[in-house]
């Protein structure tokens, strides 16, 4: 990418008047260099069966051209015409819940052939329409993939041709997924039973695993597709998004996106989180460092909130800091959805950057102070590089697992314990990158690797872990990991799974905790932040050095969190979930004794601290103020010049810090 | 009518023993004058397909005969018998949620040939078998109609042709409901998807609308075969009913209440509502202000509660207290459902007057007071008339499109804001009367209009509330206003749509609210009376004055609550959700502004006081005393008789209230 | 039984690993005598339609035989293999909900002859192979068998059949379930309607009712079957369970034990508990004088947990606490589920004796001791018998009726009140049998009957508890006892029907209370404890003294708890739901006027006494300390050896009770 994208999705197709001049001529003023296109409106660009018409599309490529704008064309398949639902309604996925209504968006079957030959019908003719303009830079496939829980006896048919490779025989088959509890045992692979209606948790779990792979085999397939007609320069990319809670919470469950992300050739996503009061900037690190460790290069944020869902209106100075947050986790594009507010259908009150009288608004006079630093700044802020020391394993099978077993107060999930981690690092200003299953080999670019979790992992991982401490490495691992192989069968041995050497301790019982406060250590954390919630192993060490302990009459005699010096490296076991306050204290503890407690962790939250080297070769310095209050913050890091304001910052001086107000350094 | 009616609904088809002469011997003991019969009991009518046994409904008429007891028969129709759900089980209404079951009543599909056949059939034979008696006074088409969710291919068939008689091209329709968005524009009229699978509001709004049609279009058939056989003084009534939470709460989402009001001679409701210590009268007031505005006359009260939901069970006092209350809103008839408590099936604790052992008890002894009393003063209380100076607007689309674009505490619903400003009204003594968007002529009457989140609306009904304004009308409306057109498609232009000049304000961003109150108004309201709740917008005032602010670092800047002098008249605009509290001392403001702030207004909640002009000529007033505890209150208006007492009151004498009490006094 | 059994559930079939001569000697080790077998395997052994394969089931056996351990055999029947439901879709039944999926246990409809036959085969062939081996013991048929809520359209064929041969002709069935109401009332029997629609409650009841019957007719068959290949002193045996609130809770709702327990030679059940801090000993109590009621006879508990669910993991000395409890209700087995926890499928987390390791653990160790203790004891602590003075009454069809009628907090159910008035009794120490309303003539065995919401009830059942009374018994009934017939039609004359003389109160009215408390008694209860809660009957004495009445400006002059002198003996009756500190203090009272506060009254719970008289004639005590708190209790019985230390004890000694601790005193 030579320039920092600013954009928005744009549809001509929404539009309720003549609007397509003054549309661009008020993103040229404000700045916006970028628009999407095309995504979901396949019904205008093929109105009728094998009838095509991309005037709309049209429309807005030459509009964008004259404006000087670019554009990402998305394909349209995300969102099927009712024509096509009309003739084949089998193209809607049947789920768990039973056969699907044509109507919303996202819930067809993306196996099915009838959708497949659609689908390729029309992105064929969208890319011989769009490849004749010039301002197009790139591609996007389908949007937001997901398998949609397809799951009618097609897919199911497919899945049991998939175990029958994967496994060979039934016997296998019964064998790894106990199926004779319960009476589940098969005889031949036609009496595999539906999967929707099993209790075999492993059986499930693999069907998810199946469901992932569809949607990684299905983006694969359009990028093929659109490679076919790809030019010099343009990029393919896709819009991943995150566990939905009201906003992007965590790693995604449908997708696998480490293996997806192969179709692309530049990581895209979807970042919506909250704002107002409670803007952290949490969200916007946490979905760019998983969306910059896909490709480990640089991505695009393609949609995240001008104002968005009416909570989120933002307060003055939000939308900048927010468009300067994503850059600093090294975003190269940073795209609102949408241009306008919606003035039908079921997404009017999910605010575009205009409102829904179109007119220049608050947001809009904020916007255009962005787009004119991105401007001017942009060679200083495009490509922004990090070399992180710390990482985070994530993984969809764990997360798998704890949804089909679920922790026992029913509410806790996977991601809220990655959360829990991945926040206390956040909030101690400490930049990590995220390592996927399939980065096993590469384990030792990382001085540290925390891992929340690891309930379901194939040997061969739990043993990487273990080798990675022997080799040197600082590894802290939470409750739950290394508890059941890739199947979600729970290892015979004491746990966890291969890994009692490494940390040095060993369980055979757990509980849920019921007033149990963690004791023993010195850790300035006092009251309500030592309780223990949700689980709880009651350790025993062997090698290990306690920690703490689990402050209970009778679970007292139990480590609650241990160290253990393993090979050339350390290993911390987080038996329990603790509070973050405890985690974040702990962290600094663990940290300085991998020699990563540097000068970044001087400043904790609310002001954020991010850097980069950009592709002048300097080091950039973000300080953020992430609070109602202004902040004064001494500035640590080199002596440079304030990108935005142009002023010169010593080493040690003092920042002055607005409300949601941030500095961008460029040392040297 | 010439008479006040005191009744039952009465039912010898579920006496579990030989009663018919004993219970009209205590019917008439008690001063009961009409009973209800017939409704609900076709399967004892009509026990097999085409053999009528009219036996039960002759018994109970020629008892009542015997007694001196009117008769208004039901029509059976909202409970089809088992043989023909058996033989047709289509007749069962297919629904969003698939197909049902025989076995509850009111789940029909009302546009089943199959049905209306069977229904014609015998309601024919009902009319001609009960003609004979002379103690018919009025017929009740059928019982609570509703559309009942039907949804069937058969429906949506005709709800197609409905669409395509208005909207004459798929391009219109289209355009309308914005359908380009996430593809979902139709190409044929043959390809319209489900709109129960459907995400566009527009769309399901209008399907809404068009169900309500459906009820509209049952009850006049069934009054067009009614009326075949109506003698001379007879009426024909149906038993409307208002949206229901566990109790008689709002406007009736399923039905066009006016609009089907055209198949009756005198409107009729349900009321059904807290009491114990929970009761106010304003569910009896409110519910009794729509039944009197749909035919603008007095109304009945075809079922309420004797003793009713186990939790209702009266206190001293407070059958009485209902009974009057009732009165005193205008209605004609007060009528229990029903005589007896049921002894099987599912309402068997939906006590009736009697209880289950069917011999005198505590609410009968109560009961016979009211029934003496109303017999003594009946032609001093009926048709009673009122000339009300202020009035609601109430709205089916606004109610319907709140339901499909959700305030964002999921919460909230159109009915809330609709009782907030109607309960302010009533606890401040100001009675009113409603409006429906039928009565776009009428405004003129009134000096106030009340206007609650008309969120959707014709630009006829927005010029129409302008130009009462203009004309010298005083114009309360709320936050959503003008929001979006009869087809939900929001204005896009700055908001409220058509009403910018007339309030004199205008916004484009909206939020929800944390932690903020209404500043800057002297209005004596404190604390977290003054806290806004659920919704506000971010007024921009152009004309208006700004009566108070957002109390908010970032939305200060905003005007919260605005007056605007518009023409002869003035509008006041709220654009958020205020407490009660606070809008009651915000109406006393405005009603004193439109010259509305009188003698009732001394009183306030737990005192209410209710005004009307009997057949004589003459004004009642009514003092209700709505508490546990007794109470002094001054008596306001000019001397005259207390009815019950037979005493003589001044003006400025003190009433003594009893706890639940009340006096009727009529002047002069 | 000629020996206490100590036991667990064993299946070969599920081990990750060959285990079976390591898991013997372990169990042989910690004096584990009884193993289950064989129940829910039925895949594993006929793996293909007609192809048996007993290999796990024989390995067993005979690895038990080497070991000296005795083997019950369970039949598989309970989880069918998926060839058959593959071949057969319509063995899994049809539910309210619509056609069930394979895939969970128990969900098969149990009328169906494709399932029977199958059935019948498979427990043929296992009868067969197991027959061989001396050490079978006896036979679980099936296991927790209920009805599954079939209810597809060949059981409503059968339903209506039932009705027929019940009822007659329709037109009593119409009488008897009031069927005129909301046009119910059918014309013929083919046109009885679809049950699982109706909202008719005396219709639902009786399908409710006829489907345990269904349960009843299963086990009986099944037992048929066993009988046939039954030797000398094996016994037949089923795993009854109770309502599941998360643990054994109450009543089931759906078998109607009793009835069923005629199957079997030997009552057998599931007893599941809070442990931790919250093990009270009150469902081990409850569970084990339900089973122990079923045959008048020692009982086996054939499931409880070793560890569990996961916050059940037990407290040092715990795991003994439970085992002696169930013997001191009368258990002559005390079985774990399972042995080893389980590696996949669903019951991961329900966990065994063992953890996932399959190594010894802390509830191995103990488990070691209570093997050893039982092994020692055994003479002294089997076949322990009881002679209880008083009962409780309970029955499927009051609860029934509580569901279809619910009280009007929608939470309180039936299981509700009969736990206040169990646990009431038990944490007074008296102990107590269970009456079913086929125990109609046995009333006057005791000396005391508690009563709690006999909701439903046939006139016979009623007429015997006054008969009971007068005869010189004494009765304490609750609210809604004698509301309604067996086929839930109230009573149409004062309530309580046919026990207005027994308890000399009546009442026509009812409420739900708000505020309400006890007033006018002297019972040392004060506060929050005088609460009235759920439901409150306005009671007016005819012969009765008032006991207490109720504490509210209207409801006052109505009587809430009263005494009765009637005939020779003395009727008490609560007619609303009290606290059961409330009810503790009422019983005490009223067990006194009975002659039974006794001995072990001056005990309260947290210190639990149980008695009962060994087969060499002597009586046992045992005093348990459910407390984290150690205690020192005198001992009021007569001097004797506490069992477990040898120790000699005499009457008025000081016993020094461990947390969670016990003694075991044989008299004499």
């Amino acid at each position: 990418m030579d320039r920092l994208l600013y954009g928005v999705a744009y549809y001509d197709e929404y539009m309720p008047e003549e609007r397509l001049r003054k549309d661009m001529e008020m993103m040229r003023e404000a700045g916006i260099n970028v628009i999407r296109i095309a995504e979901s409106t396949w019904a205008t660009e093929e109105p009728e069966d094998g009838v095509f018409d991309f005037t709309h599309v049209r429309r807005a490529l030459e509009a964008a051209q004259e404006a000087g704008i670019s554009v990402i064309v998305g394909t349209p398949t995300y969102a099927v015409p009712p024509w096509l639902a009309a003739a084949h309604p089998e193209i809607i996925a049947v789920t768990e819940r039973g056969a699907g209504k044509y109507g919303a968006r996202q819930n067809m079957d993306i196996t099915s052939p009838v959708y497949l030959y659609h689908a390729e019908r029309v992105i064929r003719k969208l890319m011989e329409c769009v490849q004749e303009y010039g301002n197009v830079i790139g591609f996007q496939l389908d949007n937001e993939t997901k398998h949609y829980h397809t799951a009618g006896p097609n897919v199911q048919k497919r899945f049991v041709r998939y175990l029958r490779e994967k496994f060979g025989t039934v016997e296998e088959l019964n064998r790894e997924f106990g199926f004779n509890y319960w009476s589940n045992r098969v005889d031949s692979w036609e009496n595999v039973p539906d999967v929707t209606g099993s209790i075999n948790g492993s059986f499930r779990a693999e069907f998810e695993k199946f469901r992932r792979e569809l949607v990684t085999e299905y983006l694969a397939w359009q990028s093929e597709l659109v490679r076919e007609y790809l030019k010099e320069g343009q990029f393919i990319t896709h819009n991943f998004d995150y566990e939905w809670r009201g906003y992007s919470y965590g790693i995604q469950p449908d997708v696998d996106h480490k293996a997806a992300a192969e179709a692309v050739t530049i990581a895209g996503c979807d970042i919506y989180h909250p704002t107002q009061d409670l803007l952290t900037g949490a969200e916007i690190s946490f979905g760019g460092d998983v969306s910059r460790s896909l490709k480990q290069d640089n991505y695009l944020v393609i949609e995240t909130e001008a104002q968005g869902h009416v909570n989120w209106t933002p307060f003055d100075g939000q939308l900048r800091m927010q468009a300067f947050s994503h850059v600093a986790s090294g975003a190269n594009a940073v795209m609102y959805w949408h241009w306008h507010s919606i003035h039908n259908a079921c997404e009017t009150y999910w605010k575009g950057l205009l409102s829904h009288d179109l007119q220049p608004n608050a947001p809009y006079r904020e916007a255009c102070t962005i787009g004119a630093d991105f401007d001017r700044l942009s060679e200083h802020l495009v490509n922004l590089k990090k070399k992180n020391r710390v990482a985070m394993l994530v993984s969809n099978e764990a997360l798998t697992g704890l949804e089909l077993f679920r922790l026992p107060d029913g509410k806790t999930k996977y991601n809220d314990v990655v959360r829990l981690i991945y926040d206390a690092l956040y909030e101690l200003n400490v930049e990590c990158d995220i390592l996927f299953p399939q980065d096993e080999e590469r384990l030792g670019e990382y001085d540290f690797i925390a891992v929340p979790a690891l309930y379901s992992a194939p040997d061969s991982l739990l043993q990487s872990l273990a080798g990675y401490v022997k080799n040197g490495g600082h590894l802290l691992a939470t409750f739950k990991t290394g508890f059941s192989n890739e199947y979600l069968t729970v290892a015979h041995e004491r746990q966890p799974h291969l890994l009692t050497e490494c940390f040095g301790v060993s369980y055979d019982e757990f509980t849920e905790p019921r007033n149990v406060a963690l004791v023993g250590d010195e850790l300035p954390v006092a009251g309500a932040d030592r309780q223990v919630s949700t689980w709880m192993e009651l350790l025993t060490p062997t090698t290990a050095n306690v920690f703490a302990r689990y402050g209970h009459p009778f679970w007292g005699r139990y480590a609650a969190v241990t160290e253990n010096a393993y090979g050339k490296g350390s290993a911390a076991y987080v038996g329990c979930m603790p509070t973050k306050a405890y985690l974040k204290a702990f962290l600094r503890r663990r940290l300085a004794r991998a020699g990563l407690w540097g000068t970044e962790q001087k400043a904790e939250f609310p002001v954020i601290v991010k850097s980069g080297v950009n592709g002048l070769g300097k080091t950039v310095r973000f300080y953020f103020n992430y609070s109602m209050e202004p902040r004064k913050q001494e500035y640590f890091h080199g002596h440079g010049v304030e990108l935005i304001s142009g002023d010169l910052i010593a080493h040690g001086s003092e920042l002055e810090l607005e409300p949601w107000g941030f500095k961008v350094i460029e040392e040297g």
